[in-house]
C-alpha cells in the first residue's frame, strides 16, 4: 500500500530558505498556534518579508496583516497554515493561484482521525502536487532552519544553531527533543516535523539534507516509510555523504499496533526495515537517548580507522567500565607498543597503569593528562581515545578539558572522546569540551557505544559500491512456466513446473526422471545409480507427505519395483480423485550433505526480502536466519551466509571440509534474480538445498503466486 | 583465592551511627584530605563528639585537636585515618588499645600498589580483626550516613538524604555518582566506598543494609567479591527483604584484565557471577545510568503484580516508543476491558485512542489526564501505569504532575511512572513528581525497563523458598572410588571407576558388562539383546577414540566375536604398553534418543557451577547452555532445562513425544549432589546423557580430580 510518488525531486530552497513567509491564520492572541508561529518567525530573526494573514487585518506583533490570501501582494516562498481544517483546501487553492512555492500545513484532523480526514488529506495533497507546491504536513509542528532565521513552527522557544539535522514523523517527539536539546547544549541545522507526510516525506528530507552544507549528521524518527523504493534510493545516496541515524518505531507487535492506529501508517515488517537500513547504510538506533548520544559523537569527530580504543583515566573503576563496554560493543582495548609503555614509565608515577586502560591516578593534573594523551595518541595502534576524568579533589577539571580540546584539534585523524563523570563538579570542563567539539559523556558506556557506531560507519564507507549481480537464465522458458500456472489459476508452482523453473535458472538439482511404470523406474534407477529416491508424481498432490509419498535410500531393482507399486497404490487409495502419473526417480543426496534453506518473501514496502538459514531445527527452533533485500551483490550473498550463528557448521567442525560456498552464494543470488524477474511470484523457497564440499543441489522448491 | 573471613557478623552500629568520631590526620590546610573529612563531618551536622587528631594540637575548624591518638580521652566509636601509609599500622594499634570500635582507612598505597602494599594491608587487617574493630578500606573515599549527620569521607559536598543505599568498590565511581546525584535530585541513606575491602566487604554491607530501616533499595558496584559463599548467603538474605541492584564490572576479557591490575582482585568467571546473582535474587545491571534509572523506580513505587502496562499519553510517537519498549523488555500492553473503553469514550474527544496506548491528544489538560488515569487504573487488567506527557502548548505540566502524584498516592498497589519528555519545559512538573515519589523519566524506554525489572523482582519474591534437593546415594561406595583414584595419583576417574560412581549415585546407565574373552562377549551380548556396543576396556586408554576403540550397532554373535578380536588386536598394536582387559559390551541407545550434556566446574569463588545443554553442535557451536550454582532445588533443575533455546527439541517437534523431563531433572540434581559431596572432584561431565520419552541414560562420564 505504498503511496504513489512522483519521481521528480522537489527543489526545497524556497521551503528551507524562504525570502518571504506568509502565516495564514496568524493571531494576535498569545497561546494560539497562529500567534506562536508568527512570534517564532520574528524571534528567529527572519530578515525576509513576513506577512500575517488574518481576516481582521490590522497589525499583529508589529507586522501589518493582510485580510485574506488573495490580497497577498504575490505568492510567498513559504506559507504556513494554522487555519481550522475545513478552510485548508480552499486556502491552498488560493495560495497556488498566487504562485506560492511551498506550504506547511500545521492544522490537524486529517488522515490521523479516520475516513473523512483521509479524503480531505487526499484533496490537499492533490492541490499541492498539481500546483508544484512543496507540502509539509498536515498535522505537524512545522520547520526550523536557524541559520536562515526561520522558525516556521509552534515550538516553544528557539533551538540553538548546530550541525545536526533532525526530522520526525512524531510532532510530540519534536517538542520533547527541542526542549531536551535546549538543556543539553545541542543545536540543530534543520529541524522538521513531517506530520502526516502528505507531501514531503523522509526520502525528500534525506535528498535535501545529504547536500545541505550546514548539516554534518542526519537524524530521523520514522514510524513507517511512504515509499520503500524511493526511501532506499535516497537513503543510499545520503549515507554515502554523511552519517544517517534513525529510529524506526513500531518494531514490536505492541508498538506496531500503536503505530497503525496513530497515523494510519501501515508498517512494513521489522525484518524488512532492518534489511533496508542495512542496505542503505543507516545506523539504526533503538531509543531516543542513544540517538542523541550517537549524534553528538558523529557530529564532532573524525571516524576511527580501526577498532582499537585507548582509555586514559584518573581512576580505576571507570576504566574497567570503559573496558567492559569495549568488549560489549565489540571494540578492542589498544595494546600499547613497548616504546609507548617506556615513554609513559619515564614520567608517570610508578603505581600508574602503563597498559590500557592507562590509569594515571587520582592526583593527575592537566599536564599529566596532556603528556599521556600525546604519547598514547602517537602510538599507531591507537585508533581512538577516550579520556575519563573523575572529579577527585586533586583533579584539574578545566585544565584537563582544555588539554583534551587541544589534543583533539591537533589530532584530526583520530577521534577523541571524553567522559567526565558526574555533573556539577565537571560542568565547566564539559562546557570547554562542548565548545571544542569533543563529545563529552557522563558515564563511559555511551561514549564507547558511540565510537563503535562510528567505526561501523567507517567500515561501511570503506566498502566499494558493489554492483548487484545478474544471474544467467532463460527468461522465456521461465516466463512460460509462470504463464501456464497463471492460466491454470494455480496458487503454487510445484514439482514438474518447479523443476522446469530450476532448469531455466540453471540451478543444480538432483538428477530426476519421471517413470510411468515400474519397468521404467528400474531402468532409470539403473541409469542414475543406486541408491535412489522415489516420490509419487501427481499434479494433484502437492504435499507428498500427506500420502506418505516419498522413499529414500532405495537400494536395488527389486526394491525400486516394490516401492513404485507401493507408492502408486497408496496414492490411488488415499486420493482416488488425483491423477497419478507414476513416480519420480531421483538421485540420492551425496554423503555428508548439510541442508540449508534459501527463500524470499515480498515485502510490501521494500520488495523481495531474501532469507537464508540452516535447514530443520536451526531455522524453525533456533530462529537462526539472516535477511537481505534484493537486488543482491556478491558480497551480500557472501555475508548472508556468514551472518547466521550456525555458519560454523557449514565451515565444518571436527575436521570436516567446508561446504562449497561459491555455489551456495550463486543459488542465493539466483533466488534474488528470480524474485526480481517475476513480481507475480509472492514467495519462493528452495528447501532443502543440499550442500557438501563439492556440490550444492536444490532438492525441493515451492513458489507461491500472487492471487 | 577467596580471602579467609570470620563468620561472626560485625555490629556496624558504631560504624554507621557513631556517637564519637576521631579524625586522625585532621589538617587545618584546606585541600588536604584530613581537612576535607573534618569539614565534611561538621557540614553534615554531626552532633556527637568530634575530635581532630594532629601532632601540632591547637584548634582545627573550631574543634580543639588532640596531638596524638594515645591522648584521646577514650576510644571513639569511629576513627577516620588520613595519615601517610607508614603510620597507619601503628596508629591502628594505638586506636585498638584505646578501645576504638571501628575505623576507616582512607589512606592509599596498599594492596593496589603491589607486594609491599599487600603485606602492609595484611598487617592492618590483622590488627583490626584481633581488636574486633570494624575496618573500612584502606584506599577508600569513606562513608556517608546523612540521617545520622555523618560524612566521614573526603567527597566534595553533601549528598541529599534519601532512601537508596550505595556501596562501591571504586572510589572514583563514588565521587562521580555523588556529583551526578547532586544534579539529579537523588538522595542516599548510606553511601560507602569499600576500597580494598581488607575488612568490611560487600557481604557485610548487604547484611547491614538489609535491616537498615532507612534504606529501601540497595545498590552496589563490585569488581570482585571477597568470599563467594558469604556473599551468596548475605545476598540471598538481603534480597528477601529489599531489592538489590548491582553492577559487576570486569565482565569482559578486556574489563577483567583492567580489574585485576586495578585492585589486585581476582575476578571469578562471569558465568559464575551471573549464576550467583540469579541464585540470590540480585538484579544485575550493565551500566551506571541504568543502575540509577532502576534505583529511582524501585525506591519509590510498589511492585507491579502482573506484566500488563497501560500507557496514557498526549502524543502518538512517544506512545509507540513506550509500546516498543514494552515488547523489547517482555511486558504486555494491557488490553482494556470493554467497560473501560466505554467509560473513556464517554468523555474523551472522539479522535482519542481508547485502546492502549491511550492517546488523549495534544490538548489534554490535567483534568483529562486525571479522569483517564482513574478509569485505566480501575481496570483490573492494568498492573502498572506509565503517564507520558509531551510539553505541547496546551499541556498543563504542573497540573498534570499533581494529578499523577495524587493518583499514585491513591493507588498504593499499582506502580505509577511518569515520562515527561524534555527538560526545561517540564522541570516544574518533574519536581512535583520527585517530591511525590513518582519516578519521572525523560524518555519512555528507561521507564519501561524499570517496570520490567520491578516485575521480575515481584516474580522472584512470589516464589516460595525451595529447599535444595538431596539425592539418595551410597556415599561410602562413592568415596571408595575417589579414594582409590587419589591413591593411584590419577587425574581422572573414567570407565570402570566412573561406572562405579554412577552406580553409587543410582544413575541410570546403559547395561554394561566386561568381557575378557570373545566367548564371554557373545554370551553377554546374547543376554543384553542385539544390537550392542563394544568398547575397548583398558585402564590405560582413557581416550578410546585414539585407538578407534568403539563399535556401535554390532548386530549378531559372529560380528561380536570379530569386533572383539579387532578392537583388542588394534589396541595391542597401537598401545603395546597398555594393559588391555578385554571389551566392554554395552546395551545400544534406544531409538529416538536425544543427547544432552550435564556437567559442572568448580568456580573459585562460588563453588560448583552446574551446566546443562543439548549435545553436539548445540553446546559447541551455538553456545546454547544454561548454568546454576549448586546446591540446586527441584525448580532449579526444572528451569535450567527450560532456559536453553533448544529446549523445544526436548519438548518434541513435529509430533514427537517430549523426553522424560523428571529423570533428566534428577540426573542434573544428582550432578549437583556429587559436586557437593566431593570437593576433590574439580570438574565432571555426563556426556552424552541419552534421553527419550521413556528413559534417560548416562552413557558416558568423565571426572577430573583436583591435583
Amino acid at each position: 500500500m505504498a503511496q504513489k510518488q512522483t519521481d521528480r525531486k522537489p527543489d526545497l530552497t524556497p521551503f528551507f530558505q524562504p525570502r518571504s513567509v506568509a502565516v495564514v491564520g496568524a493571531s494576535a492572541t498569545p497561546g494560539k498556534v497562529g500567534h506562536t508561529v508568527l512570534h517564532n518567525m520574528i524571534e528567529a530573526g527572519f530578515t525576509g518579508t513576513l506577512i500575517p494573514v488574518n481576516p481582521k487585518g490590522g497589525e499583529i506583533l508589529g507586522h501589518p496583516a493582510v485580510p485574506s490570501v488573495d490580497q497577498l501582494p504575490h505568492g510567498p516562498d513559504l506559507a504556513v497554515i494554522t487555519l481550522p481544517r475545513q478552510h485548508v483546501a480552499e486556502t491552498l487553492r488560493q495560495l497556488a493561484d498566487k504562485g506560492t512555492r511551498s506550504v506547511i500545513v500545521i492544522t490537524a484532523g486529517f488522515k490521523e482521525v479516520g475516513r473523512d480526514g483521509w479524503y480531505l488529506e487526499q484533496e490537499i495533497r492533490k492541490i499541492c502536487a498539481q500546483a508544484g507546491m512543496a507540502l509539509l504536513g498536515p498535522n505537524c509542528l512545522g520547520m526550523i532552519n536557524a541559520a536562515a532565521g526561520v522558525n516556521a513552527s509552534f515550538a516553544a522557544g528557539q533551538p540553538d544553531q548546530g550541525r545536526i539535522a533532525f526530522f520526525s514523523q512524531s510532532g510530540a517527539l519534536c517538542v520533547a527533543i527541542l526542549d531536551w536539546a535546549a538543556g543539553s547544549h545541542m543545536g540543530f541545522s534543520k529541524f522538521v516535523s513531517l506530520g502526516n507526510k502528505a507531501g514531503l516525506n523522509e526520502a525528500d528530507m534525506l535528498d535535501h539534507l545529504a547536500d545541505d552544507p550546514e548539516t554534518d549528521v542526519i537524524l530521523g524518527y520514522v514510524e513507517n516509510v511512504e515509499n520503500g523504493e524511493a526511501f532506499l534510493r535516497s537513503a543510499q545516496a545520503a549515507c554515502r555523504k554523511k552519517p544517517v541515524l534513525m529510529i524506526k518505531s513500531g518494531t514490536t507487535a505492541a508498538g506496531a499496533k500503536a503505530a497503525s492506529s496513530h497515523t494510519g501508517a501501515i508498517a512494513g515488517s521489522d525484518q524488512a526495515y532492518e534489511a533496508a537500513f542495512r542496505k542503505s547504510g543507516i545506523v539504526r538506533v533503538r531509543d531516543v537517548e542513544t540517538l542523541f548520544h550517537l549524534a553528538r559523537a558523529f557530529s564532532r569527530q573524525p571516524l576511527p580507522y580501526g577498532p582499537n580504543l585507548a582509555v586514559i583515566t584518573n581512576s580505576g573503576g571507570p576504566g574497567i567500565l570503559a573496558a567492559d563496554a569495549c568488549g560489549r560493543f565489540g571494540l578492542y582495548m589498544a595494546r600499547p607498543a613497548q616504546r609507548t609503555v617506556e615513554r609513559l614509565q619515564a614520567f608517570l608515577p610508578p603505581h600508574s597503569d602503563f597498559y590500557n586502560p592507562f590509569d594515571i591516578l587520582g592526583d593527575a593534573d592537566a599536564q599529566r593528562y596532556r603528556r599521556t594523551m600525546e604519547i598514547v595518541l602517537d602510538d599507531p595502534m591507537t585508533h581512538s581515545l577516550l579520556v575519563v576524568l573523575t572529579p577527585t579533589a586533586q583533579a584539574d577539571v578545566e585544565g584537563t578539558a582544555r588539554a583534551v580540546a587541544d589534543m583533539a584539534r591537533r589530532m584530526p585523524d583520530k577521534p577523541v572522546f571524553a567522559c567526565f563523570l558526574g555533573m556539577q563538579g565537571v560542568r565547566t570542563g564539559k562546557e570547554i569540551l562542548d565548545r571544542a567539539g569533543v563529545p563529552c559523556f557522563v558515564f563511559p558506556e555511551p561514549a564507547v557505544q558511540g565510537i563503535r557506531a562510528m567505526y561501523d560507519h567507517f567500515l561501511r564507507q570503506q566498502r566499494p559500491l558493489e554492483p548487484a549481480e545478474t544471474r544467467p537464465r532463460d527468461l522465456d522458458r521461465a516466463a512460460a512456466v509462470v504463464q501456464r500456472a497463471r492460466e491454470a489459476h494455480a496458487r503454487e508452482i510445484v514439482e514438474f513446473q518447479a523443476q522446469e523453473m530450476l532448469a531455466a535458472y540453471d540451478l543444480p538439482c538432483p538428477a530426476t526422471r519421471l517413470a510411468r511404470s515400474s519397468d521404467e523406474a528400474v531402468r532409470l534407477a539403473d541409469e542414475l545409480g543406486y541408491p535412489v529416491v522415489l516420490k509419487i508424481a501427481s499434479p494433484d498432490i502437492s504435499h507428498k507427505s500427506d500420502v506418505d509419498g516419498v522413499r529414500v535410500n532405495v537400494r536395488n531393482p527389486e526394491d525400486v519395483r516394490r516401492v513404485f507399486w507401493d507408492l502408486t497404490a497408496r496414492a490411488a487409495q488415499l486420493r482416488p480423485d488425483a491423477y497419478v502419473v507414476g513416480c519420480v526417480v531421483q538421485e540420492m543426496a551425496p554423503p555428508g550433505v548439510k541442508e540449508v534453506i534459501v527463500g524470499f518473501r515480498r515485502d510490501e514496502q521494500f520488495g523481495p526480502l531474501i532469507m537464508f538459514g540452516l535447514g530443520g531445527v536451526y531455522v524453525e527452533i533456533m530462529g537462526d536466519v539472516a535477511f537481505r533485500l534484493a537486488p543482491l551483490s556478491r558480497r551480500d550473498a557472501f555475508e548472508i551466509i556468514r551472518e547466521i550463528q550456525s555458519y560454523m557448521l557449514l565451515k565444518g567442525v571436527r575436521g570436516e571440509q567446508p561446504v562449497r560456498f561459491e555455489i551456495l552464494e550463486e543459488i542465493i543470488l539466483t533466488m534474488a534474480q528470480l524474485a526480481l524477474d517475476f513480481p507475480e511470484i509472492l514467495e519462493a523457497e528452495f528447501n532443502p538445498v543440499l550442500v557438501n564440499h563439492e556440490r550444492a543441489l536444490v532438492a525441493d522448491v515451492r513458489m507461491t503466486l500472487r492471487s
